[in-house]
């Protein structure tokens, strides 16, 4: 499904009116539908509006941010529903997921709580004990990088956006290496689930926890973004925009470099500065 | 609790390192329980982050976009817990909502179903079937305006922001008459809540549907924006940026006239123009 649709709009302009094609994102929901290896009943987990594309990374991405996928192994299958009467265009809405035991029986308990796994919890000091129980370590990756790479970020991640999305259209993720190369980006009307393609994407390749990489985001770094980075082992989450309270106390806590307001050639640091080298070359 | 948190930072441009004050915009997490009038358990519907104040509007907007509340009197009681052995600051983070026997049974349904109410559905058309049912007719009401009194209302929006809002760590959403007047306005970390909020406000105060009213947001205008005016019956959605596919499909369907890109003395109309007036008064 094309991630973009084109419609006629009306475009008014200092008393000029004309009517002209427009780009939309695509917003769909995906049904995400989990089974477990052992059989039973298959049951909605959750539907999350998206832009089609990349719906199995996103499914991998969701389910291991909110928990319920610990390791790649846990993943036994991602399908469309094999009903043939289901019509095609359903399906392209639906992934069946079918889990390993202990991991389906982590998604009913979620299910059996709130909506957001990862918004859980009755303050914001709960919140972060839910996604850093007092047993798991922060990340302690050393890795440093130059304001100077830093900077560079953004318009990396902006080159390789689609035209569309650079008018604003889709939010995109992107992961970085710690030399500052660009491995992987999605682009969503959701700025999450931009994050949980990324995630979703190494993931289903087997390649978390993602040491030494650095996450780039599009819009804003609030306690969910900085949340799906500390699971998947990111040591470092650079926002163009604000980041929240929350997203702060739970970076600090986590041990995760969180970078704010990236543009311009500046930057400001909101938790674990230690991973941005002091003295950054001068560019005179 | 203040909405704006102050922390220090490390401020980096160009080679050059301070630490200054920043301040961020709060994320707390909100958990909304419910309670029949009829007794019986009490509930976590839905745990939401969202930026403390207006709590009881947000869970009132919230519910009623649901579909759990269909009329002010569905909502029995707003109350904090009162268990006195819950700490104060946990307690500020919990609102238990008393229903009436109908629409605590709807909310039961709800929770038996999927994460995202206004989300279900497996493709974008049965999503607005569950917005819009055949037995629910498209909004009627026929008020116009002129483009001259659509390009002021974002500037009216951000006079009435707070700094901090306008400098990008707020979303905010504001109800605006027929005639161009600022009648509510709410900020808050997600777009979604500050919708929630100003609706929330109108039904605490038995003032819903919306009619004649037009809505503007500082964000996008995705599915579940226009979901939330359809509602409350507001037939005017504006957004300074750009709406999505589902958006669209929704405001057409719904009889919401729906703007987008709003910025600039300029704008686009996605669905029914018609309460845009043609010949706008020129400004030479």
């Amino acid at each position: 499904m094309d991630p973009v649709e084109r419609v006629r709009v009306l475009a008014r302009e200092e008393g000029a009116e004309v009517e002209r094609e427009d780009a939309l994102a695509v917003e769909e929901p995906l049904e995400i539908r989990i089974a477990s290896e052992e059989g039973g009943p298959v049951s909605t987990f959750v539907t999350t509006m998206r832009t089609p594309g990349n719906d199995e990374e996103l499914a991998a991405g969701l389910l291991f941010a909110e928990g319920v996928l610990e390791i790649r192994s846990d993943l036994r299958a991602l399908e469309r529903p094999s009903d043939p009467r289901i019509d095609p265009e359903l399906k392209a809405n639906v992934l069946v997921v079918t889990l390993g035991a202990a991991a389906f029986d982590r998604a009913a308990r979620l299910r059996r709580g709130t909506v957001m796994g990862s918004a859980c919890g009755v303050c914001g000091k709960t919140s972060i004990e839910n996604v850093i129980p007092s047993d798991r370590p922060p990340l302690t990756c050393r890795f440093t990088m130059t304001p100077e790479l830093l900077y560079e970020l953004p318009q990396r991640l902006r080159e390789r956006q689609s035209l569309f999305a650079r008018t604003g259209g889709l939010h995109a993720a992107g992961l970085f290496s710690s030399e500052g190369a660009l491995q992987e980006i999605r682009e969503d009307i959701g700025r999450h689930n931009a994050t949980d393609k990324v995630v979703g994407a190494c993931l289903l390749r087997g390649e978390l926890p993602l040491s030494d990489r650095i996450l780039v985001v599009s819009g804003r770094a609030g306690f969910e973004i900085v949340q799906k980075a500390f699971a998947a082992g990111i040591p470092v989450v650079a926002s163009v925009s604000a980041p929240s309270s929350l997203a702060v106390a739970l970076a600090d806590t986590g041990g995760v470099t969180l970078v704010g307001f990236l543009r311009d050639r500046r930057f400001n640091v909101y938790a674990n500065a230690e991973r941005i080298a002091k003295n950054a070359p001068s560019r005179t």
